[in-house]
């Protein structure tokens, strides 16, 4: 199939493929083999490719080949590929140059093949448990390739109930273990979670107590926390909605709940600048005095999200 | 050198080897070369390691090696560690089982070791560009192997000068482009930045406009953003401390000064919900009536950061 050259919704649009994955036997040794690729306009092999919306075009290989003819149809792919950008950036004035990734998605069990990949000029952008992704720019210009995830999300959870008790709990392990100290559920955020959703599901998991979310009242940011990664941990307020404490055991020493003031008098907590500001944004908002960021589901035109805001002053 | 066996701040010391690389010749072809590996109690040559704070080790690897060897060496590692798991939890019972994660990190140039890796069982965790990160659980139990990084985060800048005119810009990439489509400037927060530098520095890359953080008005998290990744959306407001645009030329398409109300009237906004709410959120701030998370930094005991919270409800 010959690739087709159009700009389209403000991208380059390579090849009218449709989505697939490259389907290669292990004995294909050559780039002309006609299942190892795609006859690009004038008769060179390439790879087959999906576009993306930023101007990229991405490869995922599914079965198994030899790392030479690998190798051999990235060459012929990136040849034609750059002949292409090139052309196109003369003929169309309106085709930004420097605009031109090229992904390849290699499964864990292909992982032989990224060898060739890497001496090709490719590098990592980003891997999964059972993908590794490569990427390559074409362009002389640098690149405005999307940056890899960069944040961890986690949450803590303020959960205080009519007798202004707050629930804490000890952990099993990490850095406070066996220190005596009591704290505020906490928890991870994953990929795929609210914050709200990520908050009530922890505080359940963790002590067992069913709670309803009820604002952000603050959040922290903080970098270098995780393999150079950046953290942001937001102090969630929820509702109680259960008394009754049934602690997790692999992660949960004990759960309690404790007293507001016997909380706030830990020296752990008084030794902390960042728990005593977020000791002082609880108590005021226990006593109706603050207002955080309550979250509203609201759409754009490609996606549903969650807004959080400060919904009492926008009344 | 042996490994030293020993329980350490909660969690388990393997060996008691300094931070540093493993250093084998690419001739090396047997686990047994003892610039290869440690020797293990009983003697046995495993990789040499160093700790996390998570009950974890982890190796890197740094010089060329044969594939073959290297695979031996992490099946006599293996085996070794498994067999110290094993006799630690009976021995402490303090030391929870089920708690050991080994972690090779491998360089891009050295690729061709991740296949024998991933042969002992060894999956991805993540990769940055120069080196992927693959990861080994050894306990029967499920792993606690912290997740990967998982959200981008992302800043839409309100910036509003005396005469209620408000920075906007049109982009010259994206699925705005071309649509005559005048937005706010938005920009990604990478790793190490926070939220408030990276507004005032993406309003003085694409604009030229120099401006000084005021608060964070609200957040939008969506899900699915990019390879699957969740993304944080912080609405900022910035006050001016210049007026004169001078556009960014690879990005920008233009920029200006527009006024607040013609602004909103653009179909663009009055179509889009997030986008009503926004601009109803940045209105009544600019009229004074609406309180977002001011950044205060704050330090912890084992690292600085910044918390954003309601400063105005906390007097």
């Amino acid at each position: 199939m010959s690739c087709r050259l159009a700009k389209s919704y403000g991208f380059i649009r390579f090849c009218s493929t449709a989505t697939r994955n490259i389907s290669m036997s292990a004995s294909s040794s050559s780039c002309t083999n006609p299942t190892a690729g795609e006859e690009a306009k004038g008769g060179v092999t390439v790879l087959p490719v999906v576009e993306d919306k930023y101007g990229g075009v991405m490869t995922e290989i599914s079965h198994p080949m030899d790392p030479s003819a690998f190798s051999a149809l990235i060459q012929s792919s990136l040849s034609s590929w750059t002949l292409q950008v090139l052309s196109l950036s003369s003929f169309f004035s309106s085709v930004p140059p420097g605009k031109k990734g090229v992904w390849i998605k290699l499964p864990r069990q292909l992982i032989d093949l990224a060898e060739a990949a890497v001496k090709e000029g490719f590098w990592f952008h980003h891997a999964e448990k059972d993908y590794l992704m490569l990427v390559y720019w074409i362009p002389i210009e640098g690149d405005t390739i999307p940056s890899n995830a960069s944040h961890r999300v986690g949450i803590g959870a303020f959960v205080i109930n009519h007798n202004k008790e707050v629930l804490v709990v000890q952990e099993k392990t990490g850095r406070f273990q066996g220190q005596g100290i009591w704290k505020f559920p906490t928890g991870v955020v994953n990929e795929g979670e609210y914050i709200h959703d990520g908050s009530v599901g922890e505080v359940k998991e963790e002590t067992g107590v069913d709670t309803e979310f009820v604002q952000v009242l603050a959040f922290r940011q903080t970098h270098k926390a995780f393999f150079g990664k950046s953290d942001l941990f937001f102090v969630c307020m929820l509702k109680p909605l259960s008394l009754e404490i049934n602690a997790q055991e692999t992660e949960i020493e004990a759960a309690q709940w404790m007293p507001w003031d016997e909380y706030t008098k830990q020296p752990f907590v008084q030794n902390h600048e960042l728990l005593r500001y977020m000791t002082a944004i609880c108590s005021a908002k226990a006593n109706g005095d603050y207002e955080g960021f309550t979250p509203l589901r609201v759409s754009a035109p490609d996606q549903q999200g969650n807004l959080y805001f400060n919904t009492r002053d926008l009344r």
